[in-house]
């Protein structure tokens, strides 16, 4: 299976997406070209995961995107329970229990500037595309162990574009992808503006330092990820330290382990950074071998987690 | 009328737009979901006016959508002629000679990953509204002399975003426009991530200081504005001493005049700067006669290079 990072392709049957609170078919779920949402990304998302039918922390994502929707000034008046209902139909529409999930709202149509009418029309899309569930025993969905590559290209300082806001702007993700085709690795190792180590363009970084487990911190221009979240209350509950922090680049690269999280991922092993191998895996970058014992003891307590299909922890 | 940065609205007839080479009614152009300009903003775009029926500053207008998509990686196969064929084609179809024009080229629906996949089937889309010419005589089509507040929100360094690439990703100056509702101030001064002098929400700034006109040098994260070229043009033509340098907020808050330009705005007067009536004009903030005497030069030697209807000077 490609990268399905974003989706999980399926040529089987015609899926059918939830727009505007219609469900219409793949081929004819559109929104105007005049919708604020194409014209400037000017759009709140989550991407989530469904197993055996249920949202996976569907909380947690219900609240960043109503964060989202504050930091955007976007009051669309679309109450949570309502939201979900449109993603559970749009998931028993078809026939989906293990699916991964896209909800997004824009601003809708609105006539004139760049500036926002407090007076909003969302439009509200819920896409669904089968995806097999990670879990105990269960393959991973991800391409194997990532390669890492640090790029040029930086996270955007908070002030200019705040990096909690999960918005349908994604150009500085597309950018350090691009510089990516070169090096043949696939996520990147991007930095902050004052060069500390931040994120991938599309997961939260996590590694390994003797027995302590560090990611970088909320403090610094990061994605409260929903998984990142739920993998630091795992770890916790286990007696990991847990350290949060700001981290040069340097500290990655000579980890014992690093991994990956976000929603489709779950928790995806490095092999490579800057193109060195990670320490403290089996070697090799083919296949499982790589990760690492915390790594590993991690991703089989997250399986647990969705074993268990509901989440006790606090809400992260 | 409200301020047509964006567009001019009009109800008096069903627009058509040109999407994927073909004209449709308005009401019914649209994009996929899946669409990357809808998902991610993955789109390259440019604003023009057509005045009698001509595109103004085709050439410069093309040669930048090339650059912002040579930053994009976007090598969409369409040529510079074919575009500007769909753009004269939708203006023919809407029987308009004085418009607005908006000219996107996306990356199409591409499957799975934010990873851009080099294939591709972009997606152009051209919408066309009727806007009064501005030109000798003619009123202009902003809503008088602007109120500009310095916002909280940052322009992002180059190295994060690009200022030179005109993109769908425009949560930036939304964030800056969003906080002029509580001030009653319509454009944002946006400085850069040092504090400098950088630009407006969608429009470049200039000032004048004694006899010399100043305006941020493109060494900043500034947009390489169409308008702002040929002002500066028009300008040096004329003897007028132009500084393109970094500037403090206090220079222009203590400046002699003010102005800021876009495609739409053409040369539009700065009224105030952070509730300060800016010096030198005519005072008031209530109409024409805010313009200074070098603004209102320079923008009634710009209506002149409309009304020659061609453009000679140098490709800026």
């Amino acid at each position: 299976m490609s990268d399905p990072n974003e989706s999980s392709s399926s040529d089987d049957d015609p899926l059918r997406y939830h727009v505007d609170g219609e469900l219409v078919p793949a081929a004819e779920a559109s929104v105007s070209v005049e919708d604020r949402g194409f014209a400037y990304g000017d759009a709140a998302f989550e991407t989530m995961r469904a197993y055996g039918g249920d949202l996976f922390r569907w909380e947690a994502h219900a609240d960043r995107l109503a964060d989202t929707c504050e930091t955007l000034g976007l009051d669309h008046g679309i109450g949570d329970a309502e939201l979900k209902r449109r993603v559970d139909e749009t998931l028993a529409a078809n026939d989906l229990a293990d699916a991964y999930v896209k909800l997004s709202i824009t601003r809708g149509v609105q006539p004139g500037t760049l500036d926002p009418d407090p007076e909003v029309d969302p439009t509200v899309v819920v896409i669904a595309k089968p995806l097999p569930r990670g879990g105990v025993g269960s393959d991973p969905v991800h391409d194997g162990p990532a390669a890492l590559q640090t790029t040029k290209t930086r996270k955007p300082a908070d002030r200019a574009i705040p990096a909690a806001a999960k918005t349908h702007n994604y150009l500085n993700g597309i950018l350090a992808r691009l510089e990516l085709r070169v090096t043949g690795a696939d996520e990147a190792l991007m930095l902050d503006p004052d060069g500390h180590v931040a994120e991938g363009a599309t997961s939260n970084l996590f590694f390994v330092d003797g027995t302590a487990l560090k990611t970088p911190s909320l403090d610094g221009p990061i994605l409260p990820g929903v998984t990142r979240a739920t993998v630091i209350d795992v770890a916790e509950s286990e007696g990991i330290p847990v350290k949060e922090g700001t981290f040069a680049p340097d500290a990655v690269r000579e980890a014992d382990e690093a991994f990956l999280t976000n929603s489709t991922w779950e928790v995806r092993p490095v092999a490579t950074v800057d193109g060195i191998a990670v320490d403290g895996g089996g070697g090799g970058d083919d296949g499982e071998g790589v990760a690492g014992p915390l790594t590993t003891l991690l991703s089989r307590l997250f399986d647990r987690r969705i074993e268990e299909r509901h989440y006790d922890g606090e809400r992260l």
